[in-house]
């Protein structure tokens, strides 16, 4: 796969998750695709939705600052949320700036280009849908929660992830990146909330099927409280797998880095432990194991990017 | 006047005529100097400030965009307002960004320098003052109006026009400005609203007075409902010399264009009619007349950008 060209990288996910590893791409190749979900509902995001009718614009906002190819003072403008005043209180302008530009442009694939071009962006950032999309948990009690905030907030094991409507498309150029990748990349991100809403999208599973390109998994290190309690990588791929009735990872990145007390007992408070592998599980599923020292020096519990990036590059050396 | 080197103009004001007039000049000269009232507290800056605490960005805002190097799409968005949207609704991109600058930059004159780049601005943009400065009105009936929306909404006559805190100190660069300059412009803009508040900040008239370069009143062209009913060219250069106790005019720019009869109409709605010259009385008072067809061929009845900018020049050749 080695070739003169740089890599095609397709990148599927949300959150902070898929910024951290964007961050770690961006220094290897600009041919970077993040397709991100929209169904955020909660915070400035939530807001800007439901009082204007736009799509969430925070996700995007977090991929674009992460691609940005220098730290300038745009960046932070742009990530810059508002501690005072009224109704401007708790948004970002990068936000307002995407609604803005959207507003201006006529569209939000338009205004995305505009602020990669302001924010000298490596890649490109697509949103999931263009549509209007809204989650829907059916739980393990036979009950539904709607919405992505409530579906987080709420305990219980989660049955089954939807979208509502269920036959929302994708923009074009996701299933063509998708085509031309030499390499997918699902997660490090929240299963139910980032990463299956993604591949449920009408098209994108069966693009990712039919593409040459191999598919990775980044498992998350922790578990996170209401999504993935007491889950392996294992069942997060399994989950995956029941979702879209198909195999569609080839391999699983695992951390194999131990989490510092310190760090254990803040995510004890949110009753998050780390994601223990169960490696027998995914050998039984005939996905290849990658084990790698991946957590980072922050203060979190996150990957590092740049360990993460490299061992992406090294397995389609 | 006439040297090898830019001519360096200061204009003292606010509101959309300064920004006309800044649009005009901006071809002829960089070295150019808005100082701008900052006691707005109407729209989205009035809103800003009481909820934010923060200086009325919006007349600062509109001469930087009037000072923008090129016609951008960032012009575009920096002017954009919000049509729907809770607490951002009315609110323009471009307060938010100021705002959301001075908080990073850590004051406000670091963000218009640093919006300023982004916009490649040409010239120089000061707010007349840091401190929150109130507007107070006596009215010859004997009673007092506080804040500019309620002075220029309040029926009756102004005797004078004062500050709350009267003691505000101007931004040291305008001095230097005024000191340096080959011309000062002061208007077009609202007397009492844009014009006086200015020269009322401690040591800018001093600084006029003292400077070498010629004073340059821009007379409007129509009279304004609640500020300057009636008033004449000359009254209006009488009430600056009462408020200031000096003469600080040199010249007088005075429209002889006719505003059509569609305009007028309108006009007369808001209760406003061309300004009678009254050269005579301008006379008197020994500052010099220059007569120009001004009028824009908008359809408003403002100063053609050019027009004006062009009547500065040859003045000062």
């Amino acid at each position: 796969m080695a070739t003169n060209r740089e890599l095609g990288i397709v990148v599927i996910g949300g959150g902070t998750g898929l910024a951290v590893l964007l961050k770690g791409l961006k220094k290897y190749t600009s041919r970077l695709t993040a397709i991100v979900t929209v169904s955020d509902d909660g915070g400035s995001s939530g807001r800007l939705r439901a009082e204007m009718g736009v799509l969430p614009p925070g996700d995007i906002r977090n991929c674009l600052v992460a691609l940005a190819e220098t730290e300038t003072l745009m960046n932070k403008v742009f990530q810059h949320r508002f501690q005072a005043g009224g109704g401007i209180q708790g948004h970002s302008l990068g936000n307002l700036l995407l609604v803005a530009m959207s507003e201006i442009a006529g569209d939000f694939i338009s205004a995305i280009q505009e602020v990669s071009k302001v924010l000298a962006v490596r890649g490109v950032v697509l949103p999931a849908t263009l549509e209007p999309v809204v989650l829907a948990a059916t739980m393990e009690n036979g009950g539904t929660v709607i919405g992505e905030t409530r579906i987080r907030n709420h305990e219980g094991k989660i049955q089954r992830i939807s979208l509502i409507p269920d036959q929302c498309l994708p923009v074009p150029e996701t299933l063509k990146a998708i085509q031309e990748a030499d390499a997918i990349v699902l997660g490090p991100g929240s299963l139910y909330t980032s990463i299956i809403p993604n591949l449920l999208v009408k098209g994108v599973a069966e693009s990712i099927t039919q593409a040459s390109a191999p598919v990775i998994y980044v498992s998350n290190i922790m578990t996170e409280q209401g999504e993935t309690d007491g889950f392996t990588a294992a069942d997060h791929l399994q989950s995956i797998k029941r979702h879209l009735n198909r195999q569609l990872v080839d391999f699983v990145i695992i951390n194999s880095g131990v989490i510092d007390e310190h760090r254990l007992r803040r995510y004890r408070q949110e009753r998050a432990i780390p994601v223990s592998p169960a490696y027998e599980d995914i050998q039984a599923m005939g996905i290849n194991i990658i084990k790698e020292d991946l957590v980072s020096n922050d203060d979190v519990a996150w990957h590092d990017s740049d360990k993460l990036a490299r061992t992406i590059l090294t397995l389609l050396d």
